[in-house]
């Protein structure tokens, strides 16, 4: 028997112990498994389940030092105490099972390099795509494969907010509000909608695909506050969808491990595979070769998926555990043994597609101006459209050609001087079909 | 370092000498494993990849009874010498990674009893999805689950046929002449157009997804040489896809694990998620309590994914001989240790909706008969059309609600008899969106 601590009895973790609970259909490696604590906040709030007497614990340092626990799962979120009961519970030898992207994406290097030294496993399946099987396979199915890129929709909430604002024609903030109400949004969104949670998650996959670590930091990141209904609409009518994507890529043919990290709203073709992924899920599509391009996609996040998740990690400790003597070596494809920082490549350097959108006082020659103003910076234009003219303000779409980020970075800063210019409402970046 | 034997050097093989020849950017496990010896029938033929001298062999007995090699490859296909050499193998205390389908799906008893008897796993991710990882998440992601179903698009040849049928409006025959020409279907095309293939794949599925051995001869199966350009056209109007489908499902709410197990063409809706997957692509949705569903899609052949898949399987192996002792356990979760046999839900009991295309004589009240028959057999339609009249024929298309297969099928049989029906051109099965 596989005696478990869990620090957290929230919905993921009442979703692991139903699960445990009920095994009847499932991997019957489950009956190895023992529910020894958990440990919660308020011993006197209802419970969703059932459990034994003295199972519920207010102290969680005495699951994370038990000498009868072998794995301990961290449920709590956040960054503290969740990095020091893990570091706790990983000095006493215990194996880890956690759903926490941000305490991973910021304190791997320390909590791996304990890890290894303990000689036990962190393994974090729900950290990232909430039920999809994401993590395990790119530690342990694509590692034959020279990634070249790992691009998903990895937030739930803001493909929900998106998905919305693209069906219902509404705003933002409007459809911020709905996705509150309905649970899909937290009262305070920021980790979400500005794109933090994504850039964690993309900060964990890149070091998994690259095979190096990552700075948190490195990843370049917008969220989706600033994407009007209107940018919706004009994107759809040039064949694209609004999507926020998360993006690991090497560079094309460069093998000196220099990355892209990037969190950003992006004008995807609609026949793009990840472009029909909508509402609550996720998709994820990794790119390598000899491979070619695979996708996973499912239910991001919820109680159920993520308690999936976290019961086949607690799962894969046991299967090894019940194979293996007292003290085996770490299974080097399923820990993380990266020395190494990866570089990243700053975002000027983006070679990218643009799209943006500028409101104009409707002066003769604006568009000429905008053109030639773009033309010194070497952006090249797809297209340069005016959409509409309203209250003395015109609309002028531009879609560039693949430009260097800074150039066209640079050119925006002179545009913003031009007389004719009132404001530059939005910038999006835009994925070719072709590219990643 | 770790010694590996491939039998065979076809065109997976050589994309897997490749990956291990070339490891720059992949895995630095691969460093681990050298090829020791590569088995081939014909020494002198001229070959993409060049290996050390000795290490090609015309002498395949020799390599599975090396006793420098821990990890036999057998990349042969078909049935014999396949299954004799890697039950050789294992009797020389080897580890096997295979992407043979055929003999897996027909010897896998025979083949895990001998491989848990002598401690050695036996991988096989490169035989169903190519490189899409499906195999290893079955195992190791979702075993905390209570899978439903597995729905997948298992044959790129059969999906090339009827995505090329779908786009060009191109009859079977035609289509299946270019997929030969183009190297995407086989000169003896049976195993793929005949499900064959499919249903080898499917049987490995559900022997992993729902815990039980299952015969080969279990599965039902139906290819698709019957399908015509003029049904896919009448589906393409009621808005569905025609796939080739390869299923296995519990029967909703039945913990007996009775099984439905079936390949056969079906009428998809165009917003199925399967429904995108098109050309050579495969994919596989698993559907699971709590998970959910999720769909795993991306290239199911060729050279690059397959060989991807052979080697993270080589990969895999290595990881665990590498952290462990001499003689370990085998994981329960990479091994495969299920004794009983899976209860298979006789074809007949399916419940399922249908889509008939029926050539009549266009006597007054054919439609009238035709609706009398069905209701007699408790058939309940939800459509009834005649769609043309062209020499003295009238072609009628039924589409009938959920039904048991067995009365649907005895309906038929009455029809058939009747003096307006010249043919029964064509009965398809049809997926509705709330099922699987």
């Amino acid at each position: 028997m596989f005696k478990v601590g869990l620090l957290g009895l929230g919905t993921v973790g009442t979703g692991a112990v139903k699960i445990l609970q009920d095994r009847l259909g499932r991997n019957p490696l489950l009956a190895e498994i023992e529910i020894a604590k958990v440990g919660v906040r308020d011993l006197a709030k209802a419970r969703q389940v059932e459990l034994a007497a003295g199972v519920l614990t207010q102290d969680l340092d005495s699951i994370v030092a038990d000498p009868e626990i072998c794995i301990v799962v961290e449920l709590l979120g956040g960054l503290e105490p969740a990095r020091s009961l893990i570091l706790e519970a990983i000095a006493h030898g215990k194996h880890i099972v956690t759903a926490n992207k941000a305490v991973i994406a910021r304190y791997g290097p320390e909590i791996y390099e304990a890890a290894n030294q303990a000689g036990v496993y962190v393994l974090l399946e729900a950290a990232v795509g909430g039920g999809i099987p994401i993590i395990k396979p790119l530690k342990q199915s694509l590692g034959a494969n020279r990634i070249a890129s790992i691009v998903g929709i990895v937030n739930g909430t803001t493909n929900y907010i998106l998905t919305q604002m693209t069906q219902a024609g509404a705003e933002f903030a409007d459809v911020l509000a709905d996705a509150q109400r309905l649970g899909y949004a937290e009262a305070d969104p920021g980790a979400d909608i500005d794109g933090l949670d994504a850039a964690d998650k993309i900060a964990i996959l890149a070091s998994l695909g690259f095979g190096g670590r990552v700075k948190r930091e490195d990843v370049y990141c917008e969220g989706v506050r600033g994407v009007s209904a209107v940018d919706i609409a004009y994107a759809e009518r040039l064949g694209f969808t609004v999507k926020l994507l998360a993006i690991a890529s090497g560079q094309q043919g460069d093998l000196s491990e220099s990355l892209q990290l990037r969190v950003h709203p992006t004008l995807l073709p609609k026949e793009h595979p990840l472009a029909s992924i909508n509402g609550v899920n996720n998709g994820i599509l990794v790119s390598g070769d000899p491979l070619g391009e695979v996708m996973f996609s499912g239910p991001g996040a919820g109680a159920g998926p993520t308690a999936s998740a976290v019961v086949s990690d607690i799962l894969n400790i046991v299967g090894i555990l019940s194979s293996s003597d007292e003290n085996p070596a770490l299974d080097p494809l399923l820990s993380c043994v990266h020395q190494h920082y990866c570089q990243i490549t700053p975002i000027e350097e983006l070679q990218t597609r643009f799209y943006a959108r500028f409101l104009c006082r409707d002066l003769p020659g604006v568009i000429g101006h905008l053109g030639t103003c773009f033309g010194d910076h070497r952006v090249s234009l797809e297209s340069i459209v005016q959409i509409g003219f309203q209250n003395e303000t015109a609309e002028i779409v531009v879609v560039t050609h693949q430009v260097r980020e800074g150039n066209f970075r640079a050119a925006l800063a002179e545009i913003q001087k031009l007389e004719g210019i009132k404001a530059i409402a939005s910038v999006l970046r835009v994925l070719s079909s072709q590219e990643v």
